[in-house]
């Protein structure tokens, strides 16, 4: 009998349960078009902090906020080991979909609460302690940037640089998060870590494939451009003498779209979704203009010529606008590899259960990049409908969620009784 | 002897008295670049109307603001007679220069106070009453459109349509303004008006002139267009997949100024200046993105021949950006043409105070424009060095704004006294 057969038939973590208690996480910051907004640091934000922490604590976690706001629910079966951590995040872009993140979270904690009932019951016998995590301001849509709590968790990110972030208006990481954090807290040691996610694109449901088995994440060179020209009069000013912010952004937004065309379809992916403009006036040409921008690659030599096009292209806008750039790297990761053997631990449990599966690469980044070079990771995805994301129409079918859950346990139950040897 | 020579011995409005009260009528809403900011509606615009209230009242105008904001300080010679009117405006751009509006109004308020004067002395013999008006949302750079106080004031708009207008964040005029005006006062009764301004462009300056006798207007349609796309994710969505609503702008924002490229060098402006990105996140392509466009000449075939051009351009971004555009002309000034008689009385008055003049269009929209179909009209400039405008390093020479001050007095004199029969 499979673990989640004997799951079947205890009415507290069902799969039942699972769709009735992701209802009700959906309608905290839900919005009209059936999606949720609950942006990192806002009162909707802490509000699933809340939710989450009365399902933990009812199910016998302990609880604790780190000094960046990331939320664990912990339970110890064997005091001082190190935990099997199954994390993603509560936060959301703005009108966002319902699953990006939160069924990861909910995920990780339906496969813990299943693992401390066989462990209860004992039917399983834990090597490590096991532990849920809700990540800070994974998304990046508001303090930049993404994946920001698992960053300062893992080192990758000294926590006074994070707490100092400030949002466009000039509110700061501190000041959102110090009433709920607990600044003396840096969270637990980790032995293992594994997370789930919606694919956030198309190829799992156009496969007709359950889980996707990710073994690697792109190459993501992400930049903010200043473009700086000068305020003048729209109708009175000469054309020949404006230095249009305003034009020369449009000019390089355009280029980085058009980048794409250069390479095989699939190998690149640009974007440019941030604008500031200063003044932004309909009467007044712009001074100065903010962009974000990212290139994203499964091959790092894709995003290097890229990225050279590119400052040619700046250079163009710069004459043709009259304007002057400044270009800055705030986010930048590696081609990452996941460890083969959690893929075929993954793999294997997918067998088990009869679920279809594929190896594939994650376009997005995802908190789990972060634990790669320092603990034996594990990432799954399962499909979204049309491969809809970021959006209020983001779906993933009510099956695909529940044999997510079914996965997680499955890993979640191996990691904690048998641990995982990498090679890397 | 003139009545600038007169003026000068009076210490009152002596050119030296003007120019002190113009640097403490500019220390309202100072900014560190030495220009100034208060937007309309704002409290540095409020505080400017209780500054001029101040002045006016001290020279024994009645002051009285309007249903929709608009300043007026009132002399009366002749019960019930209409009212020579001379005005502009005080409110500004974000980071403006302390010029644009506020010259204008000054120098009436300072021609105003010296006919009263001269007409009090007996040296003159008044037909009309003389006023002085600052004009509400000149600017429009907040609450579109511009020109917005002298439109309802000339019947050009409706009132409540004016009030019911948001700025971006959801702030109605009616909100801002209904702690000052006076919902039951229309102004008064006008039987000509006089403007002057700086010219904002380069030609007086570049000709070594000192008087721009403005003889017509520039051709202006402005624009709304939005845009729509879909949200999605700017990492995992497939690059055929996006419709991306900022590419799909920028395109239209290159298109908008390269329309330039196909005219005579000044036969057509452009401009793109104001954007709203929804939802502005960087890891989110754009659903819905507002611009604000604006296509000005001299010549009405021009501007039709660049917008078919235009819509065109729009096409071909609402194809390669995946995305649907809807374009709403918010505002359209018509070629404009000054009296001939106000230029002929405003150029004799030049002459006779020897100032260097030339005859030229303003491609800037006026407040002096909604009254060119109602009474004479006369619209004079003085030289902005380096054409530089709606930016803090906007600068005219103490000596032309003198030369301003006396040139509109000269004129306001002529109307008072003569009144100006036009054929138009």
């Amino acid at each position: 009998m499979s673990i989640t057969d004997e799951d079947e038939d205890t009415l507290t973590f069902s799969n039942e349960s699972f769709l009735d208690d992701f209802r009700s996480l959906s309608a905290i910051g839900a919005t009209p078009g059936g999606g949720v907004e609950r942006q990192a640091g806002t009162p909707e934000d802490h509000q699933t902090k809340k939710w989450l922490t009365e399902w933990l604590t009812g199910q016998g976690f302990e609880v604790r906020l780190d000094r960046i706001g990331n939320q664990f629910g912990m339970f110890e079966f064997k005091s001082g080991a190190p935990y099997v951590l199954l994390g993603s995040h509560l936060d959301s872009q703005p009108l966002a979909g319902r699953y990006d993140g939160a069924l990861g979270v909910l995920t990780g904690a339906y496969a813990a609460a299943r693992v401390v009932a066989r462990a209860k019951s004992d039917e399983i016998e834990p090597q490590f302690n096991i532990a849920v995590a809700n990540w800070f301001n994974e998304e990046g849509g508001w303090f930049k940037p993404s994946l920001m709590g698992s960053m300062v968790f893992t080192g990758k990110m000294d926590v006074e640089t994070a707490l100092a972030v400030l949002d466009p208006t000039g509110a700061s990481v501190r000041e959102m998060i110090d009433p709920i954090r607990d600044a003396d807290y840096n969270g637990p040691a980790v032995s293992h870590y594994a997370e789930i996610h919606i694919e956030q694109g198309p190829v799992l449901e156009r496969a007709n494939t359950t889980i996707g088995l990710v073994d690697g994440a792109w190459v993501v060179n992400k930049y903010d451009l200043e473009i700086h020209g000068e305020q003048s009069h729209t109708g009175a000013t000469v054309m020949e003498d404006r230095r249009d912010a305003l034009y020369g952004a449009s000019l390089i937004i355009v280029a980085v779209r058009e980048l794409v065309d250069s390479f095989e379809p699939g190998l690149l992916h640009t974007s440019a979704s941030e604008i500031f403009v200063y003044p932004n006036s309909s009467t007044t040409v712009a001074r100065d203009v903010h962009v974000s921008i990212a290139l994203r690659s499964p091959e790092r030599a894709i995003v290097e010529r890229a990225t050279e096009m590119l400052a040619e292209k700046i250079r163009e806008a710069e004459q043709k606008a009259k304007v002057s750039v400044d270009q800055r790297h705030y986010q930048n990761w590696g081609l990452a590899s996941y460890q083969p053997e959690g893929v075929e631990l993954a793999r294997a449990c997918a067998e088990e259960l009869n679920l279809s599966y594929r190896t594939m690469p994650t376009v997005a980044g995802h908190d789990s990049t972060n634990f790669i070079d320092s603990v034996p990771t594990i990432m799954l995805f399962v499909p979204s409908v049309d491969g809809i994301s970021h959006n209020e129409g983001e779906f993933t079918r009510d099956k695909d969620c529940c044999a997510g859950v079914d996965l997680m346990t499955l890993v979640a139950e191996r990691l904690v009784t048998e641990g995982l040897e990498t090679s890397q």
